[in-house]
């Protein structure tokens, strides 16, 4: 199990991979920050981090989050700015860890998701965290060996009963939260 | 249970509701076409509809697919025609419901997704449809009380551990197929 409250989730655009699988640095989808905030609102996550190396991606991000947080957007949408408060923007995934263990005091297990079967993954049933949890969402073609490098857990793909694994990092994300914390009546 | 590959997922414009609970029609969103056609081809539903009743906004819908679906869209990105592949563009929801009936020889069981929590809605492991189903995403503030009154229907509210219920349609939509249809291997 793993508690809600001391898990974040990290939107990662470097290091990602392109659709043929080579290291690059992905551009900002502004519409990720809302869908991800508003699903780690849902699920009643600590925090959501969007990481990025480039200084002028970090203040478009920033830019969008001062909006919907100001009196002004917040009477526009309140919704928006209740999903964006826990959102902090990041240069390095080490960074967003250094965050966590501020608040926590402890170093965040790093738990890695991908679309790509491989050995080692793990059920989210299964998931046993003592502690807080960083989670990784890769956007572009994924996570790049690099960050897997620093997950001592990794998540079972998500699968349908297709072979197609092409699901956008906001739909992703969703579903795993779901997976992880959702409340089912039946 | 339900079988995927007749089971369907419409994306309706109208008639759903503004956050006020007023009657709207809802503008395109092109990045739910993308989302939404992603998850239905991950779980192997059976189409996609976008329902709009405004002609130009249909017309928008059919110039991206259009895009995607041609030669020089699937070279860009193959993944992405195979996900638009399945999906049309009509002006109601009888429309969508006709279209079913046409293909499968039975018209569809509709069934409702709502954020509000209310009585008699079901648990996703209690679907039991016996033939095509056609399971209806609301935007803006969700389906208008007409379109709910068409469901047989209605599932239960997607719950975190938490009060906030506004998730994006998009992520919705895949917590309610990975509901649904996912496979899990704990």
């Amino acid at each position: 199990m793993l508690d809600p409250s001391s898990t974040f989730v990290a939107l990662v655009h470097h290091p990602v991979r392109d659709r043929q699988g080579r290291p690059i640095t992905s551009a900002l989808t502004t519409l990720d920050l809302h869908d991800i905030a508003r699903s780690t609102r849902t699920y009643g996550l600590g925090g959501f981090f969007v990481v990025h190396p480039a200084e002028a991606q970090r203040a478009l991000a920033r830019r969008i989050l001062d909006h919907w947080l100001s009196p002004e957007g917040a009477a526009k949408n309140d919704h928006r700015r209740q999903a964006l408060e826990t959102l902090e923007v990041v240069p390095t995934i080490a960074d967003a860890a250094r965050a966590i263990q501020d608040r926590e005091g402890r170093a965040p297990l790093q738990i890695a998701t991908a679309a790509r079967k491989s050995s080692g993954t793990i059920g989210y049933r299964a998931v046993q965290v003592d502690g807080p949890a960083l989670i990784l969402l890769g956007t572009g073609g994924g996570l790049a060996d690099e960050a897997l490098a620093g997950c001592p857990l990794r998540l079972d793909p998500i699968e349908g009963p297709t072979d197609y694994n092409h699901l956008s990092v906001r739909s992703a994300c969703a579903i795993v939260l779901d997976r992880l914390f959702g409340v089912r009546q039946d």
